[in-house]
């Protein structure tokens, strides 16, 4: 295991996240911005901090961007700077881009440059809240395909308190296998069929997803 | 379980992302913006959608703010507009207010104010982003607890293939519990011991987060 190089173009709220984020978990990390203020924010942060517009190809290449593992172009407002900034690295040969869209044409365009992952941070957050605002109960959840969630739901009902899994008929009713218990502070992993339930367990639950959102709706 | 009612304010990138997300669940929203163009491109996707600066105490009245169960102030730029409308939406009684914020001076001002969840979409999608940089092989995850994680892990080592997970003594190696595994468009839950992995299976694990970080990274 070799450590990761990474190049962030764009210290906004999202490129500078995630290159806190980069940056605890060990790696190294060069930062670009045009922004001084920025740079000097992220100077001790970051392994490198450079002050460049990173639509001069020149800049590009002097910093050696193709020898990086993976570049992320975290410009927003600017689009065509996010367009044409992510075009040059792409042919420049970095194997891994990642870049922030603002909308799906800006997204459509990314991905036809060659763009590996393409992400839009205020969209995919909005559905994450507002799933979360739809049901109270669905404290987090994870697709695991583009039908089947694993959710954490949170038990309300006093009718389910003191009954067990198999009396609940839990996998009959909802068509879900309750992975996990969480209690308090403790987890029960594979739950037995006699495993009794609380109000305020939360269970980890996973089926499709249409069964998850029954399931976490009929507890509000 | 009665039909809840939503009023967005502010429809840039994550409140028309909100607003879609609630719509599309089956919910009754309201939204509203002060930009006209922005309300026309909702006006058939939200149940009812007003053109107003909602900084107008008499606009939120008249609207009957307070008989909404739940109000997303999603005005990003303009934080004055922000903490004064999540200022007001609580002191009419609104009960449950999320609100977004741009930085963490503004968070914290947000809080203080009362609003019951304070979001930070970009940052927030960083950290998610930025961890699956880290280790390409983490899919996706999900946080139980503090230090308690599930998570997606592709099995990409060659040196898993054929082997079973008693074999592998994932347990005591990894500190983790599959819980499930993803093989193609199949899961298997709860597998057994003798369940033999192959390549480009994922893993559904549960366990503390530095083992999970640990486990996906000895992918890498
Ligand atoms: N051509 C460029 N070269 C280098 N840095 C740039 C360039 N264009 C923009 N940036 C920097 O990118 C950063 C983020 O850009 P911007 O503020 O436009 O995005 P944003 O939509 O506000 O992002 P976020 O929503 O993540 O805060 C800023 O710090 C800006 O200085
Ligand atoms: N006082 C206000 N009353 C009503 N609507 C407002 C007000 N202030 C801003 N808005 C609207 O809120 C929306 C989002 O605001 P803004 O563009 O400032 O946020 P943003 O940071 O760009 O958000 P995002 O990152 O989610 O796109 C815009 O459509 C704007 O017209
Ligand atoms: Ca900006
Ligand atoms: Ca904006
Ligand atoms: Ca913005
Ligand atoms: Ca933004």
């Amino acid at each position: 295991m070799t450590k990761q190089t990474f190049a962030i173009i764009g210290l906004g709220r999202f490129g500078s996240s995630v290159c806190k984020t980069l940056v605890d978990g060990g790696a190294e990390v060069l930062v670009i911005d045009k922004s001084e203020a920025q740079i000097n924010n992220y100077k001790k942060i970051a392994t490198q901090a450079i002050i460049a517009d990173a639509q001069d190809e020149n800049t590009l290449k002097s910093i050696g961007i193709r020898n990086f593992d993976h570049v992320i172009v975290a410009i927003g407002e600017d689009i065509q700077a996010s367009i044409l900034v992510s075009l040059m690295v792409k042919e420049l040969g970095v194997k891994h881009v990642t870049a922030k869209a603002q909308n799906k044409y800006h997204a459509r365009v990314l991905e036809k440059l060659g763009v590996d992952k393409v992400v839009r941070p205020e969209r995919e957050m909005g559905k994450r809240i507002g799933k979360g605002l739809l049901s109270e109960n669905m404290l987090d959840y994870l697709n695991l395909s583009a039908n089947i969630q694993v959710a954490e739901i949170k038990i309300t009902k006093p009718s389910f308190a003191n009954k067990d899994l198999a009396k609940l008929r839990f996998r009959n009713h909802y068509h879900l296998n309750v992975i996990a218990i969480k209690r308090n502070d403790d987890i029960i992993i594979s739950p037995r069929a006699d495993q009794k339930l609380l109000v305020n367990d939360s269970l980890l639950v996973v089926g499709k997803t249409a069964d998850v959102d029954h399931f976490s709706q009929s507890m509000s």
